[in-house]
């Protein structure tokens, strides 16, 4: 054994050069599930376990201090609540519904036992909320920031599952809600971080009043379980669903290329709150690339077929945004001014260099 | 919102005050479970989800870099193999089968590619070894430090999972392998890196001959598949079971606190390799202090009623060390000289000050 054995490897590819899905793939593109009760394994929301007949959900999410949050602006309660709420998301995104969590902690030296108090109560609110049980998980100190590693078990009937690659030529494109208010919540906190830094000691207080909403999206969302609910309620099983986590582009991109599909997205129908309209207008940013690459809005972007057009009307909160074309069409978005523009997978990239 | 939202929490309670084990029955103790497929919830190796009659196990690990594991000499390879293996062993702590796991990797700024192949074909090797699935994760870019976290999913026959607190008066107590290796490879590598920091440049180079059996005990540990197997080949189900992660000490004391019962355990009777017993004396350590309270040896410690005393002489590879006594008794080790003292659980504490 060379000693020190781990410094810096020989041959050294950055890996800025792949992206994170570059590199997801890179890294897993050779892995070939033998259990026979893997149904599905890497490259969904959320991997599929069979027992008996019934469909057993896993997604895991691991949020790091710096990366994913700033307890600068982010009560610790409200980041346990959204920590829970964005797996369950994952598990709404295949059909399923959510059923118990683990949650693994690593704890920075400068948190308490209350601070911990409130993560947790963040966490069981949403499980109280969501009726998902907390069933175990690993709490070790960290030597650098507060480390959140949250895994989601979820059911299914195998039948209702929905998949990212069922899209077909002619689907309609349905979006829950309205996108771009989590990315312009977080413009803003980040604002006010960057004012209160240059004077800390002069009691600054942001004004936040009249911008209520974006905030909640950003520190508080919601997963959708009630479209997954008023979908079922309706008989309707979309071909294809994702929740929408990186942006509307990357997220419908990730549809499209699974589905061997191409798209067309109309900029007017894209839904965006008033709130978000304004800040982007305030801010000087053009609000449909809030929508398209903000992410972090945790609505559910679906396919149905055509014939369900009419049906769709009784599904109440959800958006026609485009339809589902061939995969030689490409995947556009229809811009106000009748431009087609190339729809590109810029959304919010953890492996960026910082 | 007052801004900053988050500092310091007004009333502060150390984290140390409580410890580990303390810190999780505070954050925990008011979870109840709800659904009815939660079969057990925090407080086991592994928590259980009931799908139609067969067992699904969920267990969990966080490791971060700086308090589980070292890069100066950890090889990438070995730390995804020990990643994996560490949660297969607290599915065999069941009595379970491992059969998928999910990788979530927070990946420092130094890392390459290259790096993160090294470190998947550890945890690949393990998989293939074991028979189990990668079936997902989630990747990010981490600030800090190198992060792991891994999710297993294991299944069991309902009537053959073994809990921790299944021990009863009068049964045996055993351990699979043996002791305190893990623990002494560590304090060889400790040493040897403090020398090569004192001298970097001079070409310092370790000399681990004769070790290596400690080493791979610290940097390439087994889950005890063979033990499981062995067992229900033997149709024997044991009354109790733990995997021996804290320390033979702190891990016997779980047993007897969840099964509410006392123990005697005999130190002549505890498994010791002669490297390990070597090593403690060039170290001047008390080698009976590692076995108890060195821990990472993923043995498996289990009790059986006293009537199986006869049957286990056919499990290859397993040691008696003790039995359990009522709980008035209290936890006890008879050591070599007749002397009675009390266990502790002084195990390796990663909630600890460092």
């Amino acid at each position: 054994m060379a000693f020190p054995v781990f410094l810096y490897h020989m041959k050294r590819t950055e890996i800025a050069t792949l992206g994170e899905f570059g590199l997801i793939d890179h890294l897993t593109k050779d892995i070939k599930t033998k259990q026979e009760t893997t149904v599905k394994g890497v490259g969904d929301d959320a991997a599929i376990v069979d027992n008996a007949g019934k469909r057993t959900l896993i997604t895991t999410d691991l949020l790091l201090e710096g990366i994913h949050f700033d307890l600068i602006y982010t009560p610790l309660k409200h980041l346990g609540y959204k920590a829970a709420v964005v797996n369950f998301s994952d598990i709404y995104a295949m059909n399923g519904k959510p059923q118990q969590i683990t949650i693994s902690l690593g704890i920075a030296k400068r948190m308490s036992v209350e601070d911990l108090e409130e993560f947790y109560s963040g966490v069981k609110t949403a499980c109280e909320i969501y009726g998902v049980d907390i069933i175990g998980g690993d709490t070790t100190s960290s030597l650098t920031g507060f480390t959140i590693s949250i895994t989601c078990i979820g059911t299914a009937d195998d039948d209702k599952i929905v998949y990212r690659y069922g899209a077909k030529d002619t689907d309609l494109i349905f979006v829950s809600g309205d996108l771009g208010a989590s990315y312009m919540g977080l413009q803003l906190l980040e604002r006010e971080k960057s004012v209160f830094a240059s004077n800390p000691d002069k009691g600054f207080q942001p004004d936040f009043g009249g911008r209520e909403y974006i905030l909640e999206r950003q520190l508080k969302p919601e997963a959708r379980k009630d479209i997954v609910e008023l979908l079922a309620e309706n008989g309707i099983v979309p071909t294809s669903m994702i929740d929408i986590s990186d942006g509307l582009s990357s997220d419908l991109l990730h549809i499209c290329k699974q589905s061997n599909v191409g798209c067309q997205l109309f900029e007017e129908r894209i839904p965006i709150d008033y709130q978000t309209a304004a800040m982007a207008e305030t801010f000087n940013m053009n609000v449909t690339t809030a929508a398209l690459n903000g992410g972090e809005d945790y609505e559910l972007l679906f396919t149905v077929p055509l014939t369900l057009h009419e049906k769709m009307k009784d599904i109440t909160g959800i958006h026609l945004v485009g339809h589902i074309t061939k995969p030689e069409n490409g995947c556009y978005m229809i811009t106000r001014d009748g431009v087609e523009i190339e729809l590109k997978a810029q959304g919010w990239n953890p492996i960026a260099e910082k």
